[in-house]
């Protein structure tokens, strides 16, 4: 790394810790005008950041439909980003909750009150629209942010990021609050990985496997992981059919793209014939590629055969696989050996069965006769999310301003000292 | 690393893996009775435990006074041990708590339930009670637990954890639930730190500063730091003198080893000799040294000067740094620039400038008008703590049974599909 960049990115850290220090205390009031003077704000320059966008694109090579989909802009998707600033702005102030509150026997009040982080390190690559997503998220709950999104889409971002900063300017709060690494030198990220000097609490990478994968092998900070949802649906022998096949055809086609979609079905080999097939040939007839074990095969001989590789492959396309079960212990081994601990579904109704999957499993997030695509901050009436946590410590789920907080105990006492 | 101790390392992790799966569905009876029974077995194996701490303080040369006065047991504290675990036997089972439900517009109810976290790895030093209280806690948190102790206390460990397996033994739950580590190489520790093949969720490092240091800058897991407690008390211009003689006295003297000691003490410079002599002549007459800045040398002439190094040092020992401030907010900047967010107090019968002091600063546990010896999970009313959490994440201040748990959101729908 040249010296320059590391001592660009060690100032960042500083002035991040300053920034945070001045919004630890901001109010409420303080932090929603921010919020809704930056969301004016994208709407004012809708123009400017649609320009930056074209040049982003049209700089942009070798980019599948899909990615360039991800960093394309328009004026429908620039009012849905102003809309969602708007929304974090008028959720409840995530910092100061009473969390708990307890007194002892010898007088002292103990009272649990949510605080912010600090300082998060936001790494993400091509959707522009995380500049002002995770930006709100991180103001709302009284964190500074050091964004670094990816290169495709630096002008975009760029351009989003100066909406923000009017934002921060109408509520008098410092610029530094909401830092942009504009840089799209790598070692950039390798800087934020190292903490920038003890200065960023927690690094929370949004994108692909194989970024994921560098900031888990070298953040020396806390990691917010959101990495893959290899999520299940079971239909267990007792599944009312219409529903089955309701809820699959959504968890897998609604939107194929999205973390909490369908990977793996999982079929109970007594209702292979019965529920097995109508679901299946639902899935082919929505365009769905179906890879099967040798009972599912069996009766659906359109399937290709799974191999091992696919139990443990997140698609985030229309391929699924499905394997026969032997009732709910055995979906629940195979979950256990090949998901990621993000979302699995039982369709039953039989509700024994169903406690069982619920209790037993280990994912962030297990449902009952309802779709895996819920697994979503929006959805589980947050407001929004800065993503699906997969890792157990702090966060899990969908990660909402609640979860952007910790806490201190303040105890109140009348002189009380410990015997 | 030799391969058969990697071998002996990666056998282990998955051991704890299957245990956890088997703990993290035992009822809380199960638990009770696994905890109640270890109790029992630390009791009726005292004679053999002490046998094995007379050949560690036997084998162990060049302890200072304070490191043989940790490794030592006796009947007593061998019967604290065991109440210890008694009491954390009748605490309230953390998990399966209901954390909060709400219902979503759709019909979704949602559950957010604690869970364990599943594997912790514990590493640490000579002290070898925590043998007994680390497994307690992690056995009625649901979670399986690697011991890592220091290689000093070998003996006593092994011992304890025999008589820990006799408890698990008794409620039918696997040996490997509390596993110890008994090699004494310390390669062993590498291997904890890289997570055992994925299987270890949290590291918890308890001792010295060179370990913590190096589980910080090795581990590839998440770890709860336990970093020094550079405490401060501050002795506002409108405290109460008698109070604050009191507090500060006990804050510093009561035990200068544990966390919760004051290391600093902040006074205001118009309080300087009505109030700081008396608290320094306390200080003296209780044996303490006392180190300050040219202010308060001026009105105490016995004081050491203070250096930039004494304000950032944890004594453990009866010193005390001393600073005459102006005022609340300049008593923060120090406590911010110096301090190690563990625990701070300020004294004073200004209602405005505590809730001015407890509101500003960042540290785990903030108090007002009490000692900050109080920082200890059985003060807090926790049962037992596992240490006091000084970072950000996760767990914070005192971590007792409750956070060592995460938790899963559990989904119950009627059929609901995303649209």
């Amino acid at each position: 790394m040249s010296g320059d960049l590391a001592r660009d990115m060690l100032a960042m850290g500083a002035a991040a810790r300053d920034a945070a220090r001045a919004l630890r205390e901001a109010s409420a009031e303080t932090k929603a005008t921010a919020l809704t003077s930056a969301a004016a704000a994208i709407r004012a320059h809708a123009t400017d950041i649609l320009a930056a966008n074209a040049e982003d694109l049209a700089a942009a090579k070798d980019l599948t439909p899909a990615m360039r989909d991800r960093l394309l802009l328009d004026e429908k998707r620039i009012e849905a980003m102003a809309n969602g600033v708007e929304d974090i702005a008028a959720l409840a102030d995530p910092v100061g909750r009473e969390l708990a509150r307890w007194q002892r026997p010898n007088g002292l009040d103990i009272r649990r009150i949510a605080t912010p982080i600090g300082i998060i390190g936001m790494i993400y690559e091509s959707r522009p629209n995380v500049t002002a997503d995770a930006a709100a998220l991180c103001l709302k709950s009284g964190n500074a942010v050091i964004l670094r999104g990816g290169s495709e889409s630096a002008r975009s971002s760029a351009a989003i990021h100066a909406a923000m900063l009017e934002g921060l300017r109408a509520a008098a709060l410092p610029e530094t609050v909401i830092q942009l690494v504009k840089t799209t030198d790598r070692n950039a990220v390798g800087a934020m990985l190292q903490g920038l000097n003890g200065t960023i609490d927690l690094i929370i990478p949004r994108g692909g496997k194989s970024l994921v994968a560098r900031v888990q092998s070298e953040a020396r900070v806390p990691v917010l992981a959101h990495l893959e949802g290899i999520c299940h649906v079971y239909v267990h022998a007792a599944a009312d059919l219409a529903m089955a096949r309701n809820i699959v055809l959504n968890a897998k086609m609604r939107r194929t793209g999205v973390c909490g979609a369908a990977e793996t079905l999982l079929i109970d080999k007594a209702i292979l014939s019965s529920h097995g097939l109508p679901i299946l040939e639902d899935l082919k007839n929505a365009g769905c590629e179906i890879r099967g074990d040798d009972a599912v095969r069996a009766i659906f001989p359109a399937a290709k055969p799974a191999t091992e590789e696919d139990w443990r492959t997140e698609y985030l396309d229309a391929v699924i696989t499905v394997k026969a079960v032997d009732g709910v212990d055995d979906a629940i081994r195979h979950i256990e050996t090949y998901g990621s601990h993000h979302t699995e579904s039982i369709v039953t109704e039989d509700a024994r069965a169903a406690e069982r999957f619920l209790a037993a499993l280990d994912s962030a997030i297990v449902l009952w006769n309802a779709s895996t695509q819920f697994a979503d901050g929006g959805e589980f009436g947050m407001g929004a999310e800065i993503g699906i946590g997969t890792g157990k410590l702090h966060a899990r789920g969908p990660v909402g301003v609640e979860q952007l907080t910790t806490f201190k105990d303040v105890v109140r006492g009348t002189g009380q000292a410990r015997p």
